[in-house]
């Protein structure tokens, strides 16, 4: 079992490499080899197996090609690496680059590698928005706000058509907003929905753009590791004809995820919060939608979280002492 | 007003050059230039305008550009061309290359043109499928079930996104099958549903590949016409945030079709019609959708066809005798 992580030196490239150091097996077979790729070389997880970590730029198509002659072919590939938000809207030629052309490049190589890859492909609830109903079911018609959503979109009809063309075995996921996400702030819209409780937690002060009454729809990081972990597990043919999903998570307002970290935290983070909005901000995240009901998701088994406190407990244990 | 066609020597982009010839305006402005462009050079209308005909391959961006630099920009762009439905199918390259990339380039020649022009765009009912209900509303969620259906949805959200980002003032029309198709067959998977009574009320067999009850959603080539033109006068603002819909067409049986072409032309064509199936065919088409409430176009004064008789009838008028 070959695995491949794009996007392996982000948090959720990183946490899903240590969960498969740790099991060492993935879809009921060893995994004899890991390959972490990012812009920037990935940190190796402790691993007792093969690992593999390397700079490269899944825009450029050479790059990838090399990349799947040298360690290919893969049984496996987690396709993660992607332009976020923020950085998408603010530069369109920048997010067609890698979002689209990147999920192109990679979808490319793996159909060439003539083995049907398995490819877990993480596609966002930014896919969402506009003339859609309010609340979210399977089955409504995708209408992105974003140029980061359309651009999930247009790789999740990709991997729909090369998995039915039997180029790929493809699992698309559309990720609720990762909350709390371990790192530094970054240039995704939804950054501060982590930083008011990640950087409040360690002691430094972190600005709230929207108001307290705002509703997130989320899940926690290890939720979605468990998530990514149960797509590349099941068979295809539970998807049906349409290999993408909405993920199960939880809608809270930022005053009740708020609450519930001061509840096992104490009040000294809440505190560390400003509350100054910021108008470009409001402006993305009002277009994304923050009810949804995962029907198919959790058909399939996928797993949902049952409280933020559970996610403030596990912030607590996996990334501020730095356990996995 | 400039005007470029691009699939300009097809039967659409023909039947549309000539329909603007008469007219000689379009949104309220005298037209001053059209420009068909094509794979191979397209005819030329009688025209009280400039009219320029170029062989130009779509997926070649520097032909693309140099189409542009040597007669752009234009006000209205009509953005027909595309492989279709089987070729599409049968050599996934080619499909990505014209209907993917083409309309890419394409669309980022509108683009850096800088006068964010008007950009109609010819989807197709073949975005719909799969899970979706049978019956097709607005809103459902876009599955296609062949290659050419995955680039046209594709397309779709580029020209929303583009559109969003004041890059183009896109409009998109997802097209029932067009029948009366005038000309030859094609490899498009519908060819037979113009077929039969094309080549059959000229004097040729022709075989329909699908049982007499099956139900074609279809619509004349006058009324996709009519359509195009109101889909380039209609006021951005009314499209709302999805720039694309489903236009209106009619649900007849084959068998229905079949007997309005012989209340009209009488016994001897459908004497013609040979019924032996085709599986390959079959597939392709039993995955398209043939029930569709068009609500949204409609209430935004897209027109609909009243009978297969009346298309018949203008087959008869525009194709035959030769009349546009």
């Amino acid at each position: 079992m070959r695995v491949l992580i794009t996007g392996g030196g982000g948090f959720l490239g990183q946490k899903l490499a240590r969960k498969l150091a740790a099991s060492g097996q993935l879809r009921g077979q060893p995994i004899s080899s890991l390959t972490l790729m990012d812009v920037v070389e990935p940190a190796a997880p402790n691993a007792g197996f093969d690992v593999a970590c390397l700079a490269c730029d899944i825009a450029d198509d050479a790059m990838v090609r090399a990349l799947f002659a040298g360690h290919g072919p893969f049984d496996v590939i987690y396709h993660l690496a992607a332009v976020v938000s923020g950085a998408a809207e603010a530069d369109f030629d920048l997010g067609m680059r890698v979002n689209l052309f990147g999920t192109l490049h990679l979808f490319e190589a793996a159909r060439a590698a003539g083995n049907c890859p398995v490819v877990v492909y993480a596609s966002s609830i930014a896919a969402h928005g506009g003339e859609e109903p309010e609340v979210i079911v399977d089955g409504v018609e995708l209408n992105p706000q974003t140029s980061y959503g359309s651009q999930k979109v247009i790789g999740e009809l990709l991997l729909n058509d090369m998995s039915r063309k039997g180029f790929m075995d493809g699992r698309g996921l559309r990720l609720p907003t990762v909350s709390i996400r371990p790192g530094k702030a970054n240039a995704a819209a939804s950054s501060f929905m982590s930083s008011i409780f990640r950087d409040t937690m360690q002691g430094e002060a972190s600005n709230c753009p929207v108001g307290r009454d705002f509703l997130i729809f989320h899940t926690a990081p290890r939720t979605i590791v468990e998530n990514l972990i149960i797509a590349a597990e099941l068979e295809a043919e539970v998807f049906g004809y349409n290999r993408c999903l909405n993920l199960p998570g939880r809608s809270d307002t930022v005053a009740e995820m708020v609450n519930a970290m001061t509840r096992v935290f104490g009040p000294e983070a809440e505190a560390r919060i400003t509350w100054d909005s910021d108008p470009v901000i409001e402006e993305i995240v009002h277009g994304w939608r923050n009810r949804v009901i995962s029907d198919k998701a959790l058909r399939l088994g996928f797993v949902q979280d049952r409280s933020f406190e559970d996610t403030v407990h596990w912030f607590l244990e996996d990334d501020i002492v730095g356990r996995a």
